[in-house]
């Protein structure tokens, strides 16, 4: 396979010695103009450094480049994070021969220690001569930390007749890490994009996806999503959900849901990923709220874990979700299996034994009705394992 | 020890083979004249018949008896579930000799199946003929599922120069059991209740105990807690928050405190019983957000298991709680061994070890302090384990 290019972007990832493991742990991209920019990040409280300053240079819309270390969160770092975050900005903007307030930065790792930012400044400028057309796989593969591999989608579409291409990188394994940890990712495309409607585009389909997806419903301090547009393309600038517009939305969110499904099925400990749907909702409001109680009930993620259709906490679940439903009226499929209708058990003597072989399967739906509405959503989840506890207990010991 | 009494009670436990251990799983509750009464029940909508029933029923404030049988849940059950919750209450008034409406009943256990009325029936004549004024003990015996023993506290005291006595018991280990299950509890004395203040104080002083414990946050179909107040004994009958109702309000709150912690140490695979401590916030319900999230977090609880004083972990925690926070402020603290100071690492070279050395207790206090306010909160919860995902992913296997 050839290497990704995205017009308009050059990419490096590098090794500075953050890791101890001498793993590849700075990363930069540039873009050789302003791209109209978007981001989406962690609604914790607590932000770490690069997330305050990255929210901050991302409102104008627009960027010169990102630059990433893996390794360590700057995150409780105090009034000295805050200056390492801007001092990584400012290194990485001059080496790239760019405005200091054009660049944002990201970081994910170890939480409470400062950056060891002699090795950063080196890291960065390293990367900055290693810059290539030809390097997003690099790039891609500095962000990890504790995942089993890079996480990269690249979609190719048309727009009014123009090749344009998105690609994404992510990383994270469940939303956590070496102490704690993060979900990054990245969207590089050579689309023309307007930035106000970016904006509001980045936003619905994170809901849709990286919001959609979770393994410990754990958010950390430094979560983060970026959308870079270069307009090197030849298409026309996109602007608002017209035809190309559609196309474009379409594209995005293909790279999202793939980049998030991969967190999930990376996640700490996983041995299933499980999608569950909700319809006949009142409000999608509902929907998505019962999705994510189901997702994020330990009695349901252990079931999952042991493959036991245990469709009575799937009900307690709808039950806790805080939303109004009528139990008498819920439905409950595991796959093409239906076990509960109307509330109560709705098999046959084999219908245990066939929902327990689709509980067997790597990936599979759970599907629930409440027959309250027309409105539907949908969340990615993973089990709960022994090997989740024992990776998160044991890590720092 | 002496058998526990209540004057104006009787009590019975029995074997019914609702269970297939043949443990004892029906239990008998009778008030020899009507009873100021009081329930809180599971907020969870999908409520199990015998919820429903106990509800209406206790509305009048006055009850005769209460009709209780483990091993299985009668939730899930629809039209056919709700007649034989009524059924049992009729069966057990009829033995008793009291009205079928004065009559409340609970279950736990299995979800989805309907009961064996036969045996329910059969083993209700028998604890009607087996009510006894010192069966309390084996009372509390016969509402146990996978509980590893059963939870009594006896509290006496005296109101007005006059003895009371305070008996409750309570089953629960986790918020789970076999499919799911359920916390019950039931609190006798003989102390003299106005209704109207019986029912505010038990709300209040569950919301303080048994709605601030948690092992996985999952709230059951079938979750109840009586009060029973016979008025046997020679004290003058509490109405309001006076010195004696002060005094009733404590040994209350010392009874259902006691049990509440005891649900949590039998917390299904728990190894540790921390209680977190919430201060400093604006508003009662802020601490309580962020007890709640920093009880809940799987991140915390699998720390907690590995005594891995992860204070990042309680930081994230304390920022993903909805409650607007300064990160710069906050301070936690492992029993004694202060670590975070205005949301930075406050340590020296040993504070690890010794908060590690904290955290290797079997119970301990993790404190949180927002500086935002005056207002504080706190909330019991366990270690999340290895054992914990055993137990509930393999247990129909």
């Amino acid at each position: 396979m050839s290497a990704i290019r995205i017009p308009g972007f050059r990419f490096a990832g590098v090794s500075a010695g953050i890791k101890k493991t001498g793993k590849p742990d700075v990363a930069l991209l540039v873009s050789s103009a302003l791209a109209a920019a978007a981001g989406v990040f962690t609604k914790n409280q607590v932000k770490a450094a690069p997330v305050c300053l990255s929210q901050e240079r991302i409102r104008k819309g627009r960027l010169r480049g990102i630059v990433v270390n893996s390794g360590n969160a700057n995150a409780a770092t105090g009034a000295r994070g805050l200056g390492d975050a801007q001092d990584m900005a400012r290194v990485a903007a001059l080496a790239a021969g760019c405005d200091e307030a054009d660049f944002c930065v990201a970081s994910t790792g170890v939480i409470g220690v400062p950056l060891p930012m002699d090795r950063v400044r080196d890291g960065i400028a390293l990367a900055a001569r290693e810059l290539a057309e030809d390097g997003f796989e690099r790039f891609a593969l500095a962000i990890l930390t504790t995942d089993r591999g890079p996480k990269i989608h690249v979609v190719k579409t048309r727009l009014c007749g123009r090749e344009i291409t998105l690609a994404g990188c992510a990383k994270g394994a469940g939303m956590i890490a070496p102490n704690m940890a993060t979900t990054l990712a990245f969207v590089a495309t050579d689309a023309a994009l307007c930035t106000k409607w970016a904006r509001a585009l980045l936003r619905e389909e994170a809901n849709a996806t990286f919001n959609a997806v979770s393994v410990d419903g754990d958010t950390s301090t430094n979560d983060s999503l970026f959308l870079l547009a270069s307009g090197a393309s030849a298409a026309p600038r996109v602007t608002c959900d017209d035809r190309a517009g559609k196309i474009f939305r379409s594209a995005l969110r293909e790279v999202l849901s793939s980049l998030s499904t991969m967190l999930v099925r990376d996640g700490e400990g996983a041995t299933h990923v499980v999608r569950i749907h909700v319809a006949g909702a009142k409000t999608e409001r509902d929907a998505r709220a019962v999705a994510y109680r189901i997702a994020h009930s330990p009695l349901v993620k252990t079931a999952i874990f042991g493959a036991d259709p245990n469709w009575g906490r799937i009900l307690a679940a709808v039950g806790n979700a805080g939303v109004r439903i009528d139990p008498l009226r819920i439905d409950i499929d595991f796959d093409d299996v239906p076990v509960v209708r109307r509330g109560v058990f709705a098999g046959h003597g084999d219908t245990e034994a066939r929902a327990h072989e689709v509980m067997t399967r790597p990936e599979y739906s759970i599907r629930v009705n409440l027959h309250a509405g027309r409105k539907a959503s949908a969340f990615t989840t993973c089990d709960l394992t022994r090997e989740y506890v024992s990776i998160n207990a044991d890590y720092r010991s």
